[in-house]
Protein backbone atom coordinates (compact mmCIF):
# COMPACT_ATOMS: atom_id res chain seq x y z
CA UNK A 1 0.00 0.00 0.00
CA UNK A 2 1.03 3.39 -0.99
CA UNK A 3 0.80 6.39 1.40
CA UNK A 4 0.85 9.87 0.33
CA UNK A 5 0.17 13.66 1.48
CA UNK A 6 -1.26 15.76 -1.37
CA UNK A 7 -1.49 19.69 -1.21
CA UNK A 8 -4.81 20.44 -2.56
CA UNK A 9 -6.10 23.73 -3.43
CA UNK A 10 -9.61 25.11 -3.01
CA UNK A 11 -11.28 22.79 -0.37
CA UNK A 12 -13.09 25.22 1.91
CA UNK A 13 -15.89 23.26 3.33
CA UNK A 14 -17.53 19.99 4.59
CA UNK A 15 -19.43 19.20 1.25
CA UNK A 16 -15.89 19.26 0.08
CA UNK A 17 -14.35 17.18 2.16
CA UNK A 18 -17.30 14.86 1.00
CA UNK A 19 -16.83 15.00 -2.50
CA UNK A 20 -13.24 14.33 -2.73
CA UNK A 21 -13.33 11.46 0.11
CA UNK A 22 -15.85 10.16 -1.96
CA UNK A 23 -14.54 10.55 -5.35
CA UNK A 24 -11.45 8.63 -3.95
CA UNK A 25 -13.28 6.06 -2.88
CA UNK A 26 -15.31 5.14 -5.70
CA UNK A 27 -11.72 4.53 -6.92
CA UNK A 28 -10.60 2.03 -4.53
CA UNK A 29 -8.66 4.68 -2.33
CA UNK A 30 -9.07 5.96 0.74
CA UNK A 31 -8.71 9.73 1.43
CA UNK A 32 -8.62 11.70 4.36
CA UNK A 33 -9.19 15.59 4.19
CA UNK A 34 -7.69 18.20 6.44
CA UNK A 35 -9.18 21.27 5.57
CA UNK A 36 -6.86 23.40 7.70
CA UNK A 37 -3.58 22.27 5.86
CA UNK A 38 -5.13 21.75 2.87
CA UNK A 39 -3.92 18.55 2.47
CA UNK A 40 -5.37 14.77 1.68
CA UNK A 41 -3.78 12.29 3.07
CA UNK A 42 -4.38 9.25 0.72
CA UNK A 43 -3.98 5.62 0.98
CA UNK A 44 -4.30 3.02 -1.90
CA UNK A 45 -2.67 0.16 -3.31
CA UNK A 46 -0.32 0.83 -6.10
CA UNK A 47 -0.89 -2.57 -8.04
CA UNK A 48 -4.60 -1.43 -8.51
CA UNK A 49 -4.19 2.91 -9.00
CA UNK A 50 -0.99 5.08 -9.96
CA UNK A 51 -0.49 8.29 -8.25
CA UNK A 52 -1.60 9.86 -11.30
CA UNK A 53 -5.28 8.52 -11.31
CA UNK A 54 -5.48 9.35 -7.82
CA UNK A 55 -4.34 12.98 -8.51
CA UNK A 56 -7.26 12.93 -11.05
CA UNK A 57 -9.79 11.87 -9.41
CA UNK A 58 -9.59 14.99 -7.14
CA UNK A 59 -8.79 17.20 -9.92
CA UNK A 60 -12.00 15.82 -11.57
CA UNK A 61 -14.37 17.01 -8.57
CA UNK A 62 -12.52 21.30 -9.03
CA UNK A 63 -9.93 21.15 -7.26
CA UNK A 64 -6.12 21.59 -7.96
CA UNK A 65 -3.45 19.01 -6.64
CA UNK A 66 0.18 21.00 -6.43
CA UNK B 1 -44.79 37.01 -3.89
CA UNK B 2 -41.97 38.49 -1.08
CA UNK B 3 -38.59 39.43 -2.40
CA UNK B 4 -35.91 39.72 0.38
CA UNK B 5 -32.24 39.37 0.77
CA UNK B 6 -31.19 37.94 4.05
CA UNK B 7 -27.52 37.92 5.55
CA UNK B 8 -25.91 34.18 5.35
CA UNK B 9 -23.01 33.51 7.01
CA UNK B 10 -21.18 29.76 6.31
CA UNK B 11 -21.14 29.69 2.64
CA UNK B 12 -17.74 28.96 1.56
CA UNK B 13 -18.06 27.28 -1.99
CA UNK B 14 -20.32 25.80 -4.86
CA UNK B 15 -21.75 23.07 -3.03
CA UNK B 16 -22.74 25.31 -0.46
CA UNK B 17 -24.38 27.36 -3.40
CA UNK B 18 -26.08 24.05 -4.77
CA UNK B 19 -27.28 23.19 -1.56
CA UNK B 20 -29.09 26.02 -0.36
CA UNK B 21 -30.73 27.02 -3.76
CA UNK B 22 -31.69 23.12 -3.61
CA UNK B 23 -32.98 23.48 -0.35
CA UNK B 24 -35.13 26.56 -1.18
CA UNK B 25 -36.78 24.75 -4.50
CA UNK B 26 -37.36 22.15 -2.30
CA UNK B 27 -40.25 24.28 -0.11
CA UNK B 28 -41.59 25.90 -3.20
CA UNK B 29 -38.96 29.20 -3.06
CA UNK B 30 -36.66 30.40 -5.54
CA UNK B 31 -32.81 31.48 -3.97
CA UNK B 32 -30.12 33.29 -5.29
CA UNK B 33 -27.04 32.74 -3.48
CA UNK B 34 -24.42 35.57 -4.10
CA UNK B 35 -21.03 33.93 -1.79
CA UNK B 36 -19.08 37.46 -1.76
CA UNK B 37 -21.83 39.19 -0.18
CA UNK B 38 -22.78 36.60 1.84
CA UNK B 39 -26.50 37.22 0.79
CA UNK B 40 -29.12 35.00 -0.43
CA UNK B 41 -31.98 36.52 -2.32
CA UNK B 42 -35.37 34.87 -1.79
CA UNK B 43 -38.16 35.17 -3.53
CA UNK B 44 -41.14 33.61 -2.47
CA UNK B 45 -44.96 33.39 -2.31
CA UNK B 46 -46.32 34.44 0.99
CA UNK B 47 -49.13 32.64 1.03
CA UNK B 48 -47.74 29.46 0.30
CA UNK B 49 -44.78 30.22 2.66
CA UNK B 50 -43.62 32.14 5.55
CA UNK B 51 -40.23 33.84 6.37
CA UNK B 52 -39.64 31.39 9.08
CA UNK B 53 -39.76 28.45 6.89
CA UNK B 54 -37.16 30.38 4.20
CA UNK B 55 -34.70 31.07 7.13
CA UNK B 56 -35.17 27.26 8.58
CA UNK B 57 -34.39 25.37 4.93
CA UNK B 58 -31.62 27.36 4.78
CA UNK B 59 -30.24 26.68 8.79
CA UNK B 60 -30.86 23.28 8.08
CA UNK B 61 -28.50 23.35 5.83
CA UNK B 62 -25.96 24.01 8.27
CA UNK B 63 -25.27 28.07 7.68
CA UNK B 64 -27.15 31.22 10.26
CA UNK B 65 -29.58 33.40 8.63
CA UNK B 66 -28.50 36.49 10.50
Amino acid sequence: MTNIVLKVRGMSCNHCVNSIEGALKEIGAEGKVDLGDETVAVVFDENQLTLDAVKEAIEDQGYDVA
